[in-house]
């Protein structure tokens, strides 16, 4: 079992990163920019395989063109379990700080969204299994690495992880953009947190809903009603950086 | 001269906006989605002609399949000169936020800066006309609605522009990564002032950088050295709503 990144930015990643084992790059073959050279010379460090490949053997390992040239087999994504995850959160001695997704399907958003969480420190991500894309090299590549460092953890019912969450004193903010919200700059954010971000189209669902001991909402002023769900996750996640370090 | 809209929503918010002039709707002929046929009795309403074509005359008009059945032709995007922008601005008596875009030539990047400009109560978009992609269908696929909503200037010479914005006392803030910059949590951004985001790759260009009376970074913990361009100025327009507001 093994998965394929491509792309220079998420490769380059990979082979700095520790979380996913490399198994093999695979090179377009011919003339290579210096940046598919570094890559080389650094997979050879390694003591890498480096399988030369023709460009069209590429596209069609990758299933499009848009793999600037380089792909890598790695190790299947290490999930971390719940209790990985808040073990690893206590160690850090900083407030928990977890983000849960339930319903973001975009890959380009997924990858954004872990991009974004990594940059703010977040402690790790949890994912509806059912509810979720997979780690597919779209959201590799969107993360633009950032796979190889924030740790991730899938569940199959969320509801249940919530209640878990609780009884370990986390709150649990749902990201909402209704009436009766809190303004994200009212709220306090620098206890023990998890924020619950729902699909764009259709918000948390009532399940999720009921088990959120708060609700934030991202003040709005112009026509347009709602944010990109990877912006209003982004705009949530520095308020809690800006307030942990003012 | 007329522009192509294509999707459910950019369409709708283009019928309800008022800044493009909408000229003919083109919709799916066939069975229809109840949105759809929502979208056809709007424009009735506001005698605007509707032509049913065939599904294949639509992909052929867009350049793909994923225009969700309906296409909109409106009036050429309506840039407002400098001086336009300021006086919108001044209107408002908040103090002036502008956005200034160097660089910036993903369209879905482009779409989904100008969503968050709008709202953050942005009060115009700024952007270099030979250094950004112009206003396509999918830019304002991605700004969902936005671009009827937030106005936008094009300038060729954004050198002089900035030095006119400076001689309006409008600060002049540069989103920047690098040591030195700023903290964006410990600068002061209730002034009049316009934040300037260069591109994705390589920043800000020389001839900006040293126009600019501050660098602004964002706090940055993890792994990854930096942010979707979008999510860096979302985060930053919505540090400048939260300042602004407290």
């Amino acid at each position: 079992m093994s998965d394929l990144l491509y792309g220079v930015n998420p490769v380059t990643e990979a082979l700095r990163g520790s979380r996913r084992q490399p198994q093999e790059m695979l090179l377009q073959d011919g003339s290579r920019s210096a940046r598919l050279e570094e890559l080389e010379q650094a997979a050879r460090k390694l003591n890498l395989q480096v399988r030369l490949c023709r460009r069209q053997e590429l596209d069609k390992l990758v299933g499009h063109t848009n793999h600037q040239g380089v792909l890598l087999r790695v190790a299947p994504f290490p999930y971390l379990s719940i209790e990985e995850l808040i073990a690893v959160a206590r160690q850090t001695e900083r407030p928990v700080f977890f983000l849960i997704l339930d319903g973001i399907t975009d890959p380009h958003n997924f990858g954004a969204i872990l991009r974004s969480a990594d940059a703010a420190g977040c402690h790790g991500v949890i994912v509806a299994k059912d509810r979720s894309c997979p780690v597919t090299g779209v959201v590799e590549k969107s993360a633009a690495g950032a796979l190889s460092h924030i740790p991730i953890c899938q569940v199959t019912n969320l509801a249940r992880l919530m209640d878990q969450l609780r009884e370990e004193n986390i709150w649990l903010y749902g990201l909402a953009g209704e009436e009766g919200a809190t303004s994200l700059y009212d709220a306090d954010l620098k206890s023990d947190l998890a924020l619950i971000v729902g699909s764009e189209g259709s918000g948390l669902r009532p399940v999720i809903r009921k088990r959120c001991d708060l609700f934030l909402s991202i003040p709005m002023q112009g026509g347009v009603p709602s944010l990109n769900a990877s912006v209003a996750a982004a705009v949530t996640m520095f308020e809690v950086v800006r307030q942990r370090s003012a």
